[in-house]
């Protein structure tokens, strides 16, 4: 059998656990939270990272941050998981969703203009697979309308876009905000978790005010104020040391487990290539400006019809193959709430794609296996 | 030196842990969530229990289920932590700060008539200390009025309530919804942690999509709808397995850890009750209808420079004794948006109330040196 995911361990998780647990502080923002924390404002250059309890969560405090009402609008990709629109419709927004690419399923750059209005706030990119959407395009956008940029870097750990300019630049650090998942799903994972990352300096202090259920806490503890109370909105949104502790384990292990990750993808991607002319699906495009952190295998089907069957061969061959995501400017949530323009790349996206099971243990024999049912 | 909580470990929680990382699913909503769910509902008769994330969070779920929404009432006690009324913010609830009683810092249930308007949608009660507010008064409110009730139980797991029908009911069992809390202060826990529960039906169904970010995945995952999408509100409330694997070992000592924490309540009493007489501070009470979950022991002092002191003594002897809440209505968040109204009792406790230590691992010696500074 092989299964779609399969979470890898380093082995060192429990062990830090237990350390947290032998610690007697594991409730949220102790040593491994901020060891997590540091390690990603040092390696991929954040300006402040949060750990939270989900991507969910970080989005929300985005939303949170950007002072998002009723009223105002986020410019969002339909073909997305539920938690990018929801975080913001959350604090009031109008979600206006926009098309994907056609050769990619991240977001249009060059038909986000015309959503555009004089009450758009935001614009949300995900960086779909964890390749990188065009970040020049879009932070143009940004200055030329004063709107702020949240990247949904949910996929993204460990990618990066270059820029005209020619700078390397991970993603999540390139946005106002930015949002990471450490869900079981992901490259780096604990069980569920989450993190926030700001580049705008001017959401530090805020933040953590977010984070701490709306108490100037963190504060309090720098010993920068003499008592702490109740200041502004927020919620719970950090997580236990269990989970930093479990996180930190992940993250000793990142350079080895990318770089199995993407011998596993190219493995696929030089396979599949040989039948790619036979048009029943096309591969993953990874454009010139992004790097590929083998987040996902993703085939394009010619149709929904094809895709079934594949999905149906693998699992009669006992391996499994999933679909994502529905277009949610058609789900029975904001259909009604939807200006009713077409999006048919993401459309398409929602009925073609399919995703082949990709995870650290997978060895030449999975390979192989997947490979033949797919010939 | 006597710190003022150590989180007590029962020696499973790694086990568990590292039994569920074993099995490959950490994410949110399996087996020990599920177990851990169980338990609840079966020895305290909720109808549904959910794990979440904090407390913060199933209070945040009770506002949702309530469409709690700008415009309407929320009826909370001043004296409490700030997520009590936050969660009910975030919907968009003006929050009406209601005033302790004059022997208990519990919710005063004959001051809460008087705030009841056409807008007040629900009453939150806090049973402080685990000790429960007068639920025949509130619920005849509830049903006069026709308003909500929530349970604010984070500090009330394993204690009751006995009503003038001679029931004895779970506190968190009488309310519509209940919100309780796992945070590692709390009798069991698991570092941040929290649960919703549900008594009235209408509520289930619709709790399960808000915890699982807006989708109807829990009907799906059932076969009892063919595709899952987005359909409400909600956000990712659910726990990593982690926490819940860590909590169900603490659950398994639930008893013996009542039992001992019970007895250093009572030996605090005990000893203190000899001194009462000096009206330095005052002992809790605990009315007849309510049972004492020795999550707490607090003494009332005379003054804030007792209180002060006392705090100043202990600590000189390596003893750690700690004071809350603020006053929310006089919060710097909300003052102005409070109507101006004194709330005395609440104000008395902000200022007086001092918690002594108590731990699991406290022993008589411990107990001894609290006492002896205390005499």
């Amino acid at each position: 059998m092989i299964p779609f995911n399969k979470p890898y361990l380093t082995g060192k998780e429990t062990i830090y656990i237990e350390d947290a647990v032998k610690s007697g502080k594991i409730s949220g923002n102790g040593k491994y939270t901020q060891m997590c924390q540091s390690f990603f404002e040092n390696k991929y250059n954040f300006k402040k990272c949060l750990l939270t309890t989900s991507c969910t969560d970080a989005l929300e405090m985005c939303a949170i941050l950007l002072n998002i009402e009723p009223g105002d609008e986020v410019i969002v990709p339909s073909y997305t998981f539920v938690s990018t629109a929801l975080a913001f419709v959350r604090q009031g927004a109008k979600i206006v969703f926009a098309d994907s690419r056609t050769d990619h399923p991240g977001i249009d750059e060059d038909k986000v203009t015309e959503l555009i209005t004089s009450k758009t706030k935001a614009i949300v990119v995900v960086h779909y697979s964890g390749v990188a959407c065009d970040m020049d395009k879009i932070m143009a956008l940004s200055t030329k309308h004063g709107l702020f940029v949240v990247e949904d870097a949910a996929q993204a750990i460990d990618s990066f876009y270059t820029g005209k300019d020619g700078l390397k630049r991970a993603l999540g650090s390139i946005g106002h905000l930015s949002a990471f998942s450490f869900h079981e799903t992901k490259n780096i994972q604990c069980g569920e978790g989450g993190m926030l990352c700001i580049n705008d300096e001017k959401f530090i202090k805020r933040s953590e005010i977010i984070w701490e259920k709306g108490t100037n806490r963190a504060e309090f503890f720098r010993g920068e104020i003499n008592k702490y109370g109740w200041v502004d909105i927020g919620s719970s949104f950090l997580p236990s040391e269990l989970n930093a502790a479990f996180l930190w384990a992940q993250i000793e292990h990142l350079d080895d487990i990318q770089q199995k990750r993407k011998y596993i993808w190219e493995k696929y991607f030089e396979l599949l290539k040989l039948h790619e002319q036979n048009r029943v699906y096309s591969l993953p495009i990874i454009p010139d400006y992004a790097t590929n952190n083998a987040h996902m295998f993703y085939l394009v089907c010619k149709n929904i019809e094809t895709r079934t069957e594949i999905i149906k061969r693998l699992k009669e061959n006992s391996i499994f193959a999933v679909f994502h995501y529905q277009s949610l400017h058609k789900s029975d949530f904001y259909i009604k709430k939807h200006d009713g323009r077409e999006l048919i790349n993401c459309d398409r996206y929602a009925d073609y794609i399919v995703r082949l099971p990709l995870f650290y243990e997978m060895d030449e024999e999975c390979i192989s296996k997947v490979y033949k049912y797919l010939k």
